[in-house]
């Protein structure tokens, strides 16, 4: 029990007790030695209530609540998944607002009666709904990396509170201070480059979502003269980029990946580009979920971009459309003939086809299967709505489709063979999109968004939407036939479709 | 009205406007530039409550809702007192919770029966109860100078909120909203020296409080081999410190401050000092009142001088008693007669002879008076409680001596002829006080003062308080007579002692 | 003796060194510390020409070297003037090439017959003819504040040398080394704001040699959005300008100094004007004299203003004229009446209306001096080759048109009252001069000026310079008898023209 | 030739010119862009030497002059190795001093008889002595990178100068001219860490000439928490380390490298060693040759250690000894039996023994070889004084224990199988020597070592050169039969040791 709480026992100076948290973070040792009690028994539960109780009251002055907060960081960092479940249900069921006080303040303002009483009880109210464990998780801050802890503990609470009601409480909390922290207005924009830090550009490598980073040649090639990275910072988490987003300098818009990616291709002179694409935006911080910064990054780098070179008139994306193969597999045979302009047999010979290991490999193959994939994924892009002319949920688009639309940017071009990487053909048989970001229309197309979800839409991508008048066969069957693909398909390669 | 409001038709680039919003703050001529109405018609109320909603409901996207945040803050920017008062009026009647959902949560907080119940209902609670103003408040952070023109705009609203609970309500929530973004862990402690930006040290100039800044070269002296300034900044604020503090290395503790701001005293090298006084500590920023660094600032400042000079055993303030001579005149004679030790006689001459001009610069005088009236301010320091041995509230006691015996500090001694500038002879009869940190004893005080408001005081301090047992003629009224102090005296002089 | 030589005995450590060596330029008592014998005496001499020879073999490595190298500055630093000329004449007498090296050196190269004899015997002799004093001198260099140390040696060697052609061979060495450190390729060109260092403006005060800085008021005046100040650093004396100029943006080009120095004038912005006028140049190293920076100086500021400000059409000066006076006092009256375009009685006038006092508060006499006296200027700007065809000596122009004109600027316009400061009255009659760079003609005029020393004029100035038809009474003999001038004038005043 | 010559019209600003020099050096393209005559037809070389006299004479300026400088630079960087030693032979034949003038100056010092007429004509021996082309290789400073343009260019020359003299006139020029430009006083150190620009790390991977990086992760191994990088910069070429030292702390002297560079190997604190290893020193600047820094790193780099972790007590190299076999096989057996302590027949099974691959793995034949082979590293590092007793030349030494040596190290211990990389094994049989810093003997064992090559020594190294009083035998000829050597050894493998 002692080595498990013997940080509780506090020395008076904050310096001596910084230098330890930093001791603590960077020594690779300190997990390994195991607490006594990693998962929090009963007893320890209560000297920890007490420990929190102590700090809150802010005994011996707010620098020693710092100190005390400290001590419990540590405590919380050395637990193991079950200890910490029971350290953060503690929280959120002990450190809420008096339920007394509550009660009395929410029945005084129900009781209100002029405009200045309402006023004065809906404020005495909130300051009764404060939970006191907001303050204690506040106390963090003045610690070094005391920021990314929280935002760390967030991580783990998402990933622990399920429907727990009382966790959610808690959640909500963290959340909403985080948001008050993070707030777009207190963060920086910084570019990245082959002269930022290695300990930077490795973070980068580790946290790329979109399109794997294979190695140091590769992330290099992503900061050449015709590229660019940008991230979000906090002042309180250097080093830690929240977002960024990769942008090339092009002639015309990218169709395809394999060619941005392609570190032996020439460097183009910046200044002779007359296009952005955005082909990769990254959110970090797990954490910080529920808290967006992706439409103020693309924004702001638009902004300093077309400053920096007038000769850019297009801003778009080349993006990954994540849910195409999982809604086409879910798609009545019916559907997916209608959508594809295919008759029966060609449809039923699709999900097949795209089994077929290394298709894209094949001209005949993917010439063949180009339009009907095609049509079928403007239909996914352009959402149910597009069809019925009803009213959608937003959980009904593809979610890189959801992001870009909300922020104002149209449907652009649908580019077949964009992602040929083993994820580009398992999410969405290599297909990509281009979202474009065109100053004049953003305003127009978030509020139509916003309100019906309707989406923009390109000319070209609407006409890929039209109905087939009349369906002809279009040999997929017959490719079908002739590829003999392995009559006993490995499920696992058809499941991952 | 087109003038006034004409910044409401927005640019769709933030860089743009952020390049506005610079001219707006930076361009001298801009206040004198007469909006139509600067007190706000009531059309123009109309209008504003519009802006603000639209902002608040992020019509076309949240790039812009904070662009029109922006343009609204230029209007306030452009307001007379009256218009701002409406402005602020405004935003706390019309943009608080809504009071039917809250009335809602409220009632459904009350009737929740288990636990996840309660932890739910307290949750919606919170989240009804905030205020939409806040989310309106949070969009300046974008803005450059955006968390300086809140801070500002809570200094108007200080000034005018009096008694009314509306807009008391809206500076609870401006209050929060700042103490959440200044909270200590995100202030950065840096040193400024001679060697920092001249805008900066012209700050503090202007800001400093207690021993005014002559000229420049009184600054530089200030900032000395032998000095130490130290200031709390934000990052969203640089270049403006929120609190500065002044320390001189002394041999010995030091008990004037004339020989402190003496530019032409030799500096001391400050490994030979064995004393650390902190003679100055300046809040800046009226629009952040309630929001407290200062113990952090002496205890961070404790910990670095701490480190780096381990020479320096003692740390202790040299520091003003801005209320004494107020209280001293309050007391009746019979008070005043019994705490100086002095004759009824003597008591009654006290008055007039600190109205005797330059009373100090009289070495017979100044003698006679030394005695009587340092047991008067040791009375004072001490407070109400040390003669009743009542608890007392932490009002009665001088506000200097509040904030040091607060954060643990204690009365180490009353300097006689401690500061004899006319501020220091109108305050406090020139009497000045050390308080000091002791490492070994601040937690005990400051439990000790935080639950009962017992003082802490040194051997010398207790000294002056202990009772005399036969009180003699002190010499005072002869002393009166001697001086024939001018029959009439000057009403004035008399009346701001 | 020890007190003086102590530092000669060494530690081995370069850290300790450095602090000791930062010790004694700052500790301000340190140059009270009387040294034993600050004139060196002959015994000392000796001494220290043995800590110069061990210095130099390198006795001990290196860095031991370097810091033999700075206990001779200590001991440098703590010598009175006759001291440091000893100190100086012994490197110039002891530690020049060795006689013999060099004379078998000079032999050889005059037998060398061959291309590769004379270019190893011209290699050889370069060698040989390396005076070891410079090899110490440079060891200097490693010391914090070395460089600087040794810019200010030259100072005092430059005040000391006269004649002597030893000292002068030593001031060839510490030139020709400074110059090689001091190469503008080597220096930053940093702007100057209201937000540089306190210690740095300070330094701007006591630099400023063209127009006086009266107070920190005056400076930040000149600080303001409509003003630029840049200056030249070296990396080795960070914080120390080495040459600055002061520029301001105006609309037309400006004619008069008081405008440009009025505090209360309306600060114009700078996108508004079409001018920039360079005020005051300012080189502040007299230890760097004949390594000049000025001409780079304003090329540079020249691009980087007109790459910010694409609006600003002309660059042009506006400069005192030192010896216009002092030229005017040793002319001839005959050769004043021709110049001047006045009849003799008028030209005899001259001299004592200008010892009038305050005449240029006098609107008739001004007006009636302002002819004359500006073709007078126009005159000796031009220079003596205008008039006689003949080339001529630099040395024949006033040091600052010789500047500019060796730049490639023209003489655009003489101001009348531009100067009313006494500076101003005593040096030029208050006349001050515009000299504009046209990027069109620089080359052109310098390679003119370079050859011919012919001097470019704009139209204005040289009509200036045309001679006289026929001259007919000004009235200035008139304006004496009125004026009354003091019979006996202040002799000073009159020698002060 | 215009497309060679083109870059020879300039435009006046300086401004275009660097952002001209800027494309120049980024684009990757410029230098496959063949100029017309990339090897200096002579045509070209007159035109050259033309423009190579008006930057001299700084016609148009000296802004200007730079410019064509700048010029000259392009076309240089355009060449071919031919037209680059044309280009160089150029600058050494025809802009050295001019003989006349230098011819007249030494037959002045000759002549000279006065002490002030010897120090004027010393003074004017110098300056006639000064080459022109110094002038016109300073001016390239003023562009970006144009010091590192000079290094480089001092590469090239180093590679074609051979014995020529003239070139080798022109090499004294610029190692002058880079020396006092490179003097160490001017040099910053600065710590390298795995926060350092990814640019710079990629540069020490391309430079580590000692132990080679394997991988970044190998990298950031070197820059864990228990190690340093260290390197000193030059403010004109940020960004490029010109010497870099890795250190490791450890407990107790390191005496293998394998451990060292073991990526799995556990971090140690730093706080608990007690000893720290210098385990690689790289000069980086081959145009820098002759110029030495590393002495001066290894000393500040002890002296901040020293200060940073005062339980370092132990400061020592873990050195290869790259010229060990080479020596060895070219030692006549009587020498190697001797000073190996083995009788004929062993000695003889040396040379072949060590061609046996991989003999390091086998234990018994490691055991066997290791006293004979240490022996005889010791008496190769002691060099070949310590037998003899007499004077040496330097040359004579390992040039890594050539430098410890002369830095006043000593020799504490030599380590068998310290470094058995290939490279290892093939330089020096895997042995690594331990050159030891004792801050009391570095004086005293670098003046003896300057003076008379004495070589400091451990105990144990002494050990290891005493004579064996009666040779037995070791075994190694039975040895050498039973591993059945290859009867046709590998020719080239034994030629490799």
């Amino acid at each position: 029990m002692t080595g498990l709480f013997g940080a509780l026992a506090l020395d008076r100076s904050l310096t001596s007790l910084l230098a330890r948290w930093r001791d603590l973070s960077s020594a690779a040792g300190f997990l390994a030695q195991a607490p006594s009690t990693p998962d929090l028994a009963p007893g320890d539960l209560d000297m920890l209530a007490g420990a929190m109780r102590e700090s809150l009251e802010a005994r011996g002055g707010e620098v020693s609540a710092r100190a005390r907060a400290a001590a419990l960081g540590q405590v919380y960092l050395k637990l193991s998944t079950l200890g910490r479940c029971r350290f953060l249900g503690l929280l959120a069921r002990d450190f809420g607002a008096d339920p007394r006080a509550l009660s009395d303040a929410a029945r005084r303002y129900l009781e209100a009666a002029s405009t200045e009483q309402r006023a004065e009880a809906e404020r005495a109210l909130r300051e009764a709904a404060e939970a006191p464990r907001v303050r204690l998780l506040t106390r963090f801050t003045s610690l070094p990396a005391g920021v990314k802890f929280l935002v760390d503990m967030r991580t783990d609470l998402l990933a622990m509170q399920g429907d727990d009601p009382v966790l959610r409480a808690l959640d909500w909390d963290l959340r909403h201070l985080l948001a008050t922290w993070f707030d777009v207005g207190f963060l920086e924009l910084r570019r990245i480059t082959w002269d930022s830090p290695a300990s930077l550009l490795e973070r980068l490598v580790t946290y790329e979502a979109v399109h794997e980073v294979r190695s140091w040649s590769d992330l290099k090639n992503r900061l050449d003269a015709d590229r660019r990275v940008y991230a979000f910072f906090h002042p309180r988490m250097p080093g830690e980029p929240l977002i960024f987003v990769q942008v090339a300098f092009t002639r015309g818009i990218a169709d395809n990946v394999q060619t941005l990616l392609d570190e032996t291709a020439p460097v183009l002179d910046p200044r002779a580009a007359d296009t952005a694409i955005f082909y990769s935006i990254t959110n970090t911080q797990e954490g910080l979920r529920g808290i967006s910064f992706g439409n103020f990054l693309i924004k702001r780098v638009v902004d300093d971009l077309g400053a920096e070179f007038p000769g850019i008139e297009v801003f778009s994306t080349l993006s990954p459309v994540p849910g195409f193969l999982r809604w086409l597999r879910r798609l009545d045979q019916g559907a997916v003939a209608q959508a594809a302009g295919l008759v029966e047999e060609d449809a039923e010979a699709l999900a097949p086809l795209l089994a077929v290991p290394d298709w894209q490999q094949d001209p005949q193959l993917a010439e063949a299967l180009r339009e009907p994939l095609l049509r079928l994924c403007a239909r996914y892009i352009a959402g149910p709505g597009a069809e019925t002319g009803k009213e959608v949920q937003a959980s009904a688009f593809d979610p890189v489709a959801r992001f870009h639309l909300g922020n104002g940017a149209r449907v652009e071009r649908l580019n077949w063979l964009g992602d040929t990487s083993p994820k580009g053909m398992r999410q969405s048989a290599a297909i990509m999109v281009n979202y474009r970001y065109e100053s004049g229309e953003i305003e127009r197309n978030h509020e139509r968004f916003a309100a019906t979800h309707a989406v923009a839409l390109s000319p070209a991508v609407e006409k890929l939407l039209r109905p087939v008048r009349r369906r002809r066969p279009a040999g997929l069957a017959r490719l079908l036939q002739q590829r003999q693909p392995d009559p006993q398909p490995d499920p696992t390669a058809h499941e991952s479709v």
